[in-house]
């Protein structure tokens, strides 16, 4: 019957088609809102096969989930220079990362599910100790702790304006629009004056 | 069997209550994660007595965000006093609303339910018309699209890191400590230089 319908069936490209599959709509309708038989329908396979690669919608999701960059990579050239400039740099590295339409819907399924109720712990376990806090520490700033929290609110607001709300116009900015105009802004965050 | 329970009939009361358990569970869970059945358990109300009430989880929804307060009337004194100093009156008019336990439940939960898939219309028909862009506007600055955008980015960022995701130490500071912080990058993104 799968055959007859034309169905994938088992092989390394039905399982990357799973997986873009479920990356498009874990970034469309979050976590909740995605399904297994919606991902297989998304596919055009038989979701008995979805059950067979991955077994649970959770393990489909840290499958589809797997971003081939780690962070710590990306930012570390960055953090190297120092604080002068480590708004602009931070803003550049962030966009080559979110820009990119190879990654950007993972990133963006990651980050809706970190909004979901009881997904905070992709914030707590994730982001802040992945990405912000090794910036700020390694730059050695003072007030870390102050610093950290100020900045990951930035890096949120950007997400959902540019990303996940698409609040115009910064959604449709090229993206040196965007490094230009939040750089002051990271910057600030990062070496500016606190209260 | 209700009666045996203890639990409230219908009353002035029973309805405040139904929509304080509302609030708070909108607020924690989510619009898609909050269903009738436990708002009732937490009201300790029989559910059909809410159904009575409300008929659907929309127009439960609808009345538990009823806050009695018009961010028109608010904002109106901060923008007539002109572009300076803006930052810090905007966040401050912000901060009195955001921090005061009786409307910051309402609050919490419309935030949450924008940030559901399809809640953007939450976003684009109500939080950007309604405050962003008048304040914008009326504040006649230059550039109002862009300033309007990199300004909902920033409340947005400040809205999930003190009151949805609570990012430390950002969640946990006092009113004023928020303010000194922020009301710099907000006066930024209304008064200064962009790219």
């Amino acid at each position: 019957m799968s055959r007859a319908r034309g169905r994938r069936t088992g092989s390394p490209d039905t399982r990357a088609a799973v997986l873009t599959g479920a990356r498009d709509l874990f970034a469309q309708r979050g976590y909740a809102g995605t399904t297994i038989r919606a991902v297989a329908q998304r596919a055009g396979v038989d979701p008995a096969l979805v059950h067979h690669y991955f077994g649970s919608k959770d393990r489909l999701f840290l499958a589809a989930m797997e971003v081939p960059v780690d962070p710590r990579d990306l930012l570390a050239p960055m953090v190297r220079r120092g604080p002068r400039g480590a708004g602009r740099r931070l803003v550049e590295t962030f966009l080559a990362v979110w820009d990119d339409p190879q990654t950007q819907p993972a990133l963006v399924a990651l980050a809706r599910r970190a909004l979901e109720p009881g997904g905070d712990r992709l914030l707590r376990d994730g982001f802040l100790p992945a990405v912000i806090e090794p910036v700020v520490t390694e730059l050695g700033v003072d007030r870390p702790a102050e610093r950290t929290g100020v900045l990951a609110s930035q890096v949120l607001g950007l997400v959902l304006a540019r990303y996940v709300l698409r609040v115009e116009p910064v959604a449709s900015w090229p993206t040196g629009q965007v490094a230009a105009t939040y750089a002051p802004l990271f910057q600030r965050c990062l070496t500016g004056p606190l209260p």
